[in-house]
């Protein structure tokens, strides 16, 4: 932590500020410039608030120099993680795709799609049971019943299952039929239940809240992996911003950026982050380029009567024409699908 | 609904589009422009997704024209709500108060904040007892021993309770010693929260999130209100936007915007948006001036050693100095405290 | 500048950066921790580019610990600066009201908003001749033609004139006729212009930019002031967000850390920032309890036929209502009008 | 325009919301439902302001129909504008690179650069003679003497030249040396330029304001396009958020959507997006693969001690590189460079 001081400090508001540091465990440096006194502050604790010391007299700002998480940096595990579930490894060398229904809502409606999932080459399939739905009014997801015809679709045709929780009543149902824990983006700062799922064995995708900065999503995953499960994959699906036209702002930027600052491996979600299907091969293409390490892709035969976010759900055929131009872009930065 | 068609439109989408309004329910009128024509689709429901609409073929653009709230409009219940704890009145003509700790920390701390509050002409102490913390290293809460402290002195001074819930396994217990629960801007959109929310007894304060539009927090509030329960008391706690030197964007304008949707009241919480000591007192002026129904105000005599966001407190005679202000601003918009 | 090493910086990369420090003129310090080594840099430009040393091998992080304004600056000058012109001060012990049409539209308008104005007590008549409209379409300004008319109105009345500039070419003819330069958001960062008012000899309001931090405004009065113009006045109008009920964000928050960062006096326009008549009351009340300079506020007697912005200005009879609530307020925080 | 009434609206109401639409020259359709009266109002011109109807008594809210820009819409010109300077296509099916250094700094800079361009298979330099700076302390660019230097250059290596204009006074100068005037970023709302520059004969390209919405940005285009000039191209280069480790947000789900609502090319800029080179090439190539029209990336041999923005230039290597992978990517989607 480095501490500005003001012009006009005087030596009995350095001494206090210095007191108040060697009191809250900080060894302290202190450099006399021309302009500026500055005051550095070694042994920061991750939830250290600077603003203890930013309310002293005397002192013009503060800055943290380590970032608030640590498990989660690049810094403390330099090489990249790779998830390994049964034989499908996300965070290699291999573009991941986990595809499927917004919701699961039927026995026929979840093996078709499986059907065309394994037919592109994806080997993930997706489907929510327990719907987080901003009205009251809408359908909230078949839920038990739904979760055993995804785990049968998916073993069928030999994919994996992703599927939301949304509380941790739910965590040990979810459990027993899924093979990844999925987080939405509203519960991101759900502390509860990062710790929860902290404490299973089964890998957890976190999505990034509607306004997290990357700094918090990046918190967030240090609550999941400081509870115990080192098994953490970040997912991108657009932040909220003033642009009306389209329903969030996919920030693909987020992705080399996570790569520079974690290990953790980073998904990329078109579907939810354009809310529109014609907009989702463009945003897939463009995520694959800036280098995600896999896509989350919705999908469904008859969208306009799907029960919840058709419009944003490719067609099958749609579907398997844009996974043979993730293909192509893949291999140009030297992935495979 | 109103939908409105692409100049290059033919009769065939058109008469796709309609046979699809009235698939989904709706009554369908057609208006027929020189430049545009233009379907209206009246009975909407709530939750229609009108992106289902969008899709279609020869549709420009489709414009939801009711709110997709209704229990929380000031449509549905023309006069203010007030709801009427014990001998308080919040939504009424006087503005509530509702200061006190971050955290509780200890029975010497709680008590003698409580009276301050009490000697304020406050009527409510918040203090909590379980921490939502960003990061997993910080102080979680002292839990139900925090609670019997805060409904002690509560009880002493003769004060109502507010505290926050985090997690549906806290509302029993919580409900036993508060008389309001506190709602926190991370969960506004814990579906599954609100809903079990929605099924207690006792008045919810719903903190509007960091990015929720006004239109989703009244969304939030509907899911209490559907549940069962008609007290809910809204509270703005500052948006996220671009700007740095602010934690927060204490968003004033929402206040009367809320008056005008809503029969709801709603509170101002300046220490939150703020974030930092001095500039709580002209933020918590600005909320009085603006309409604010009431204010949260955070409270501390040791700011320095507070256990949580000690750098936004007041001190207890910076703060009864305060309340002194916001008496005149009140009475000058026909309020009392 | 503080620069923060990466644990793994070699010493070959360690000399490589103080190299380039020197180089760039600067003296430095290095104080090495047990976690991290920390390299200060005494002597920093205000124009220095922080990246060129971010993308050094071995950077970690690096800081600016100087404002990158320097006249607008608290630190520069301490004391308030107070604009005075003829017997009006802006930045003193009294609020300054602002107040007249949107766009100057005939004699008999700016006359008769004019006697309202000064019924009011307000000292000063804004009115536009030359508007910026998002609209190719929309209505230009009368140009001189109202530029003489605004000054005649004012003159009958003892009214300053205020009115915006949006081009270097305005200058001269608009310098004729106004006491006070406005120069709006969307040309915040028309450098050139801001240079060119920095060599006028009259005061200069500068708005917000809709998306400017508060650094960049004050970055902005920098050049007026640098130029050699010591007379800025900033005018906070409301920031863009996610917000779609309101036009803009009132960011309210702004007038107390301007007052902390800068001397100079800041005016608040609630007309502009909220976009509708009935929110302007409440903005308006709030901004003088934030403690707001003065306020900016838009009146017109008819303003369904009104040539812009109509829908924001308050009637007559509103505005002479809404000055006496302001009174009130005012004088809680000690200020007059 | 649509207009839904209250509930409670009387006839009185009805009556005088339609005579004010008829008096501002619209035909009125009323459509009676059971929960709601609309009015549909047909004969909308693009500058009317929607809140004139909304401020009436008995309107509960108001909806523009149409686009508020004509020119700019796909819906007035349905196929691609292609615009064709020389031998070089912009919008058609090759994607175009303009590439160079920020600023203009010396002969040997630009000719040196200028090889690396016309060796990368780019057709258009780019270079900066006048430099819009935050700080009034920075570079401002060398003025004519760089113009020259850049048009040597360009033909030297038979490259376009295309450099930023910023004020009016500079379009006569820059004329005779660019074949595309570029306005920058913080300019996109200066009319007054706009104005001048729809009545010049060579291309502009219009970069997107950084909080600017698509919208905005179109009815920036409308306005050079309505003053006679149909040569207009968009530019993306970041928008602002809330996201702090990147300098702006790429909004590439931008490209679809302009060439959804707009006849004209969009141009991606990488360089001004993320601000820092090693997140140019991820970036480059996502908005090749979200379908931009070209690209603009900035390089420098030496970008230490470049003059602006050295730290988001490309060394030549890395941009050889880069463009190789482009061209793959292109590729993948039909294109080619």
């Amino acid at each position: 932590m480095v501490i500005i001081l003001k012009n006009n400090a005087t030596q009995e508001n350095i001494d206090n500020i210095k007191n108040h540091l060697i009191d809250f465990g900080f060894q302290v440096h202190e450099s006399k410039g021309v302009q500026k006194t500055i005051l550095g502050a070694i042994g920061v604790q991750p939830d250290f608030d600077t603003r203890k010391i930013r309310i002293l007299e005397g002192v013009a700002d503060v800055y943290r120099i380590t970032a608030p998480f640590k498990l989660a940096s690049r810094d403390f595990k330099e090489e990249n993680t790779i998830i390994k579930i049964k034989d499908v490894e996300i965070g290699g060398s291999k573009l991941v795709l986990m595809s499927g229904p917004c919701s699961i809502e039927s026995e026929e409606q979840i093996f078709r799609l499986a059907e065309t999932v394994a037919k592109s080459g994806a080997r993930i399939l997706r489907g929510g049971a327990f719907k987080p739905r901003t009205s009251p009014y809408s359908f909230q997801g078949m839920g038990e019943v739904g979760l055993k015809l995804l785990r049968a679709a998916a073993d069928k045709f030999n994919l994996l299952a992703i599927t939301e929780v949304m509380q941790i009543s739910q965590i040990e149902v979810i459990e027993k039929y899924t093979d990844i824990f999925q987080l939405g983006a509203r519960n991101m700062q759900n502390f509860a239940l990062l710790k929860e799922l902290g404490q299973t064995k089964k890998p957890v995708m976190l999505k990034r809240g509607l306004s997290a900065t990357i700094e918090e999503w990046l918190m967030s995953a240090e609550y999941i992996l400081a509870s115990g499960n080192p098994n953490v994959i970040l997912c991108e699906r657009g932040i909220r911003t003033f642009e009306t036209y389209t329903r969030n702002t996919f920030d693909l930027s987020a992705i080399p950026v996570v790569h520079k600052k974690s290990h953790l491996p980073v998904i990329a979600d078109p579907s939810h982050a354009t809310g529109i299907n014609d907009q989702v091969p463009p945003m897939a293409r463009a995520a694959v380029a800036a280098g995600a390490d896999g896509l989350m892709i919705e999908i469904h035969y008859d969208p306009e009567h799907a029960l919840s976010d058709g419009p944003q759900a490719l067609l099958p055929e749609q579907y398997l024409e844009l996974v043979e131009e993730l293909r192509v872009i893949a291999r140009a930065i030297r992935k495979d699908i």
